[in-house]
């Protein structure tokens, strides 16, 4: 099958390796060329615009940062839609609004060109390990043709119905992993605080109804200080945006959301934004952190 | 070993019943004497007050609401500490403050009786099958010789260290089963309102980082609208007020814990106070719930 990539970033790059590993011939592009290089190395062909890399692919996934990069991509100048072929598929990794997802899709739909919302979870390590987590929204035969390649990324694909509800799976996973993030931020404070062993305390009520991945993976580098990234505040914030403009939409008040939101935001204020989110911790507690 | 049990609520009556099953002489006393009959019928002693069970004890097991209670039955007229020999232990399962807790613990040291704080997680389910964990605080050679008593009662018990760090073990608990149910809540009602197959969606994600005890137990139950309590909202309010006071003598931020309160709160004032702590689903989202 003939392939186009868009995108080399952090997540792009692993992903993209794995389909040229899987025998698969990539025509790649690439908002900066210098990102691609070890791709091309590896076999794929680069490509100036995205319009020339969907040309003759049967299949085009997109790993950009935010909704209007995956716009610009797909319906933009020199984008997708100018030279994709009726009956072509676009899967799109990139986490961003459900609502322009489908609006999205309706534009490339008129032309034949199917597109699948397929956002992941996992992280870089996830995308090195082809381990990911991918939520699939749009039309399940098109789901059902793109398995085989999805399970050379990805180890859980589920397929969640409509065009959006891959990005709206994705933004569940969001809420559930911030708000269980603060959770355990102020758990590991009040212990920390309150005098206990914070780790031993883990220990003690992680097995029961306290327990949660991020008390287990996040708990212990809150209490020893470390704070690199498994995932960015930065682009956790992204995410919770759009949790946010999702939840406005719905006329849903998400009240915890919206308090690890601004949170968060203190923590950019203080330099934190590069860091992993587990640095909640130190952004509601003591005010001497570097 | 000679027993006294003071309290035999929904707590206390399995707690009791174990003790005895395992061979022990009871001396049981209960504010409501026809609660204590079921006890009595299996072996228990009944004395009209906690001196007069507490007089021949070796160990004293006190199981009530809240500090008050614990105030009375160990401190006040007809109290524990009017009867206790010196040596005595006392072990109270009650979730109390852990402030309260060490100055009741001082003035029992005083009559040679040692107070070991031993507050349980695991509800009424947990005490029926002795799967209780139990979290202890105070002196360790005392809770080296209540051992073997605790393991009639429980199945994971730590030593958290001095008294009050049992109390403040559950509160890291407390605040983590809370504001996860939280997050919980808002994912569950997100994944409703947006259309998705919410059901779908807990199996979906919850085996990565969004994953926790609260989502696999209590987010099936918000969906089938299943609101019979595991764990009452009343009893999770007065734990939440012990985080919130403790919080308040440590100078310590818990915006989340302050914030699940006050949803509780309305769930109270809307008549759902003894419905399970996922009845939390229901308050902050649709309106025509009944």
């Amino acid at each position: 099958m003939k392939l186009a990539f868009i995108g080399s970033g952090i997540m792009g790059e692993p992903m993209c390796g794995h389909l040229l590993a899987g025998g698969h011939a990539v025509a790649l592009h690439s908002r900066t060329k210098s990102k691609a290089e070890r791709l091309i190395a590896a076999g794929a062909t680069w490509c100036d615009s995205p319009a020339d890399a969907a040309r003759d692919a049967d299949i085009i996934f997109v790993n950009v940062p935010d909704t209007p990069d995956v716009g610009k991509v797909l319906l933009g100048v020199n984008g997708v839609i100018e030279s994709a072929r009726p009956g072509t598929i676009a899967i799109d990794h990139s986490t961003i609004s459900p609502t322009a997802t489908r609006e999205m899709a309706s534009k490339l739909a008129a032309k034949q060109v199917t597109l699948l919302d397929a956002p992941v979870s996992g992280g870089d390590v996830g995308a090195k390990n082809a381990t990911l987590s991918i939520m699939v929204g749009g039309d399940k035969a098109a789901f059902d043709r793109a398995l085989p390649l999805l399970q050379l990324l990805g180890k859980t694909i589920t397929y969640a119905g409509r065009s959006g509800n891959g990005q709206l799976t994705k933004l569940v996973n969001q809420i559930l992993v911030s708000v269980t993030n603060l959770a355990v931020s102020e758990a590991m404070n009040f212990a920390q605080q309150s005098g206990l062993d914070a780790a031993a305390t883990i220990q003690a009520v992680g097995g029961g109804a306290a327990g949660s991945w991020q008390l287990q993976n996040l708990g212990p580098k809150m209490l020893k200080g470390d704070f690199t990234p498994g995932f960015m505040i930065d682009l956790q914030q992204k995410d919770l945006r759009l949790v946010l403009e999702s939840a406005k939409e719905l006329n849903l008040s998400l009240r915890a959301v919206a308090l690890v939101s601004d949170l968060f935001a203190t923590a950019q204020s203080r330099g934190w934004g590069r860091e992993g989110t587990q640095a909640l911790f130190k952004t509601i507690g003591r005010s001497d952190w570097p």
